[in-house]
């Protein structure tokens, strides 16, 4: 069984020799080749190149063998595209101008042809493609429509997310409107990716959880639904991330998705009785015990691999992104640790 | 019924004419007069000075006349007592040194007597108890051992609690140490607290909703539930609240407290079929909803007094405290549909 191979049998919830496993942000800070990579660069500068961008998504595989990779971009990436200025400054995380308040903001939006306005992603792909043969999965991804309208609507990273809650309660179809487009322009895009050579499409609703179920049932849902849709009819098994969304996960399941993937407040117990019947689960250790010693983290990684043994359909990964000042020993004890072997024996 | 009848009596799940009501940070930077008084001032010098914490105390009450007054003061205020600095920067909140992160770091760290170290809050809750007589309910409280203990570790604000949770892992008894010490020091300061006026105590769980259930178990619930044990006591109801604690309600209400305080997370009717038969629940008007219009503030209040509707034993608060921003003209909206009466009726 190949990785990919294995990748994609958990996808489906068949039988698999071992759970496959990849990390969320896998290329990113906590590699010492990456920082390497990036010095003098910006993020989106990388982003925006193919030989840069294939390079950083194929570093932490050369290191550690994940059973996939994650193509190095940002869910970002599409409302730049519909010309939206977005920027990634340092300690501030990113911030996009104008924010998307009015309509008449709105109205300025446009939209774009995945194949040309983001182009360069498609072409990250195909080198990373070219690159991987067979051998493993390539996970291509974008943003869930609250999670990019709600950064689009704030301009910058929230805690509160106060404009967005304001439009979607005191100008609801401006905020529909806005989700609408997002979902609009986000299939197309996903359908690039896939062409593009991506095996599996993941969907990032990071702040999904900062709302109530009923309100994620009737605002956020469909819009969510029609993407998780538009991304099956690509051809390729579909995921759906939510951060803090242990009370959304009826709803997620109920997208049509086939994978769902819990952060590390969830019991895979429960999430397993809860949503298990339905779809296949990824997660959920919490990011944070990588700053643990390593063989604290071997521990927590065996203790998740338990919690999710059992029923078929379960693909290993952190309960959200890896962090950038994470300390590469524990990365190793933790890859060590899932991959079941020493990483030495990893083809490079 | 007074107020405070009104108020106690919902605590102990007795009948009551209406809900009672306050919202957390009521004696914040939303109110005209806050900001008027705190020119030129820190937010410490504020709670330093019992003549103007015990106003900005008021200003809420005379303002909106709710039924109980939250004491102007601070989470942080023990781990200053106990020899941290604590000091608030504008735009990048409460920055403690040094941080504890070592076996030194904590023998550093000093006990202290309530009554002498933080005299001034004693100061600020007899002045505003002369004011409030048996008017009105008054609020003291504390932070909860991982919330103050995670400020402690970090040294600030933190999104992840890497720090706090490599502790917690990696050197778990001097993690359990630091939290009993919090434990020890919070008893007395909330006897203190009872002792100079308050008739209700709210402990602040403000970050416990970052760990998964089973963790709050084993290494939280322990402390917590001693540190309930200590605050009732004194012989006066205790609430706990923990923001994104949806996972949680079961284990916060096992700890003995009288209420429950939930976020706008959860749902009303989920909560109370959880945890409904043990203790009274407190909140959850999400403290966005304050940034839409009037009327929709209106429509979401009286969904959240309907959704709670039944039983005895409910408290109308947000789901947390309100933000800085808010807009006057909602927060008047929100009083009028929750009290039930104009504003201009209110006694000043």
């Amino acid at each position: 069984m190949t990785p990919r191979e294995r990748f994609l049998a958990a996808c489906r919830k068949a039988d698999v020799d071992r759970p496959p496993a990849w990390m969320m942000r896998q290329a990113g800070r906590y590699l010492p080749e990456y920082r390497a990579m990036r010095a003098g660069k910006s993020f989106l500068d990388m982003v925006h190149d193919p030989a840069i961008a294939a390079e950083l998504t194929l570093q932490p595989i050369r290191r550690f063998g994940m059973d996939a990779a994650v193509v190095f971009c940002d869910i970002l990436v599409p409302p730049a595209a519909m010309g939206v200025g977005v920027e990634f400054v340092s300690g501030r995380g990113p911030v996009l101008t104008p924010a998307v308040r009015t309509a008449a903001d709105f109205d300025a939006l446009h939209d774009f042809e995945a194949t040309e306005a983001t182009g360069f992603l498609a072409e990250t792909l195909r080198l990373v493609r070219t690159e991987l043969g067979d051998e493993r999965a390539l996970i291509g991804f974008c943003g869930a429509p609250f999670t990019v309208a709600s950064y689009m609507i704030e301009g910058q990273s929230s805690r509160n997310f106060e404009h967005t809650k304001a439009m979607m309660l005191g100008e609801p179809e401006l905020f529909d409107r806005l989700l609408d487009r997002v979902v609009d322009v986000s299939i197309p895009y996903l359908a690039m990716q896939t062409q593009a050579g991506a095996d599996v499409l993941q969907i990032f609703d990071s702040w999904g959880g900062a709302l109530d179920a009923e309100t994620y049932r009737t605002r956020i849902l469909p819009g969510l639904t029609r993407l998780v849709a538009g991304a099956k009819a690509t051809g390729v098994p579909v995921i759906v991330y939510a951060n803090g969304g242990g009370h959304l996960l009826e709803l997620l399941a109920s997208t049509g998705t086939d994978v769902v993937s819990i952060d590390w407040r969830v019991d895979p117990r429960d999430a397993i009785a809860r949503i298990g019947g339905k779809v296949a689960l990824q997660g959920n250790l919490d990011p944070c015990t990588l700053f643990a010693p390593p063989e604290v983290v071997e521990r927590e990684a065996r203790k998740v691999l338990t919690g999710f043994e059992g029923p078929a359909g379960y693909i290993f990964n952190l309960g959200s992104g890896i962090l950038p000042k994470t300390p590469l020993d524990s990365v190793e004890a933790l890859w060590r640790t899932v991959l079941g072997r020493e990483l030495d024996t990893i083809p490079s």
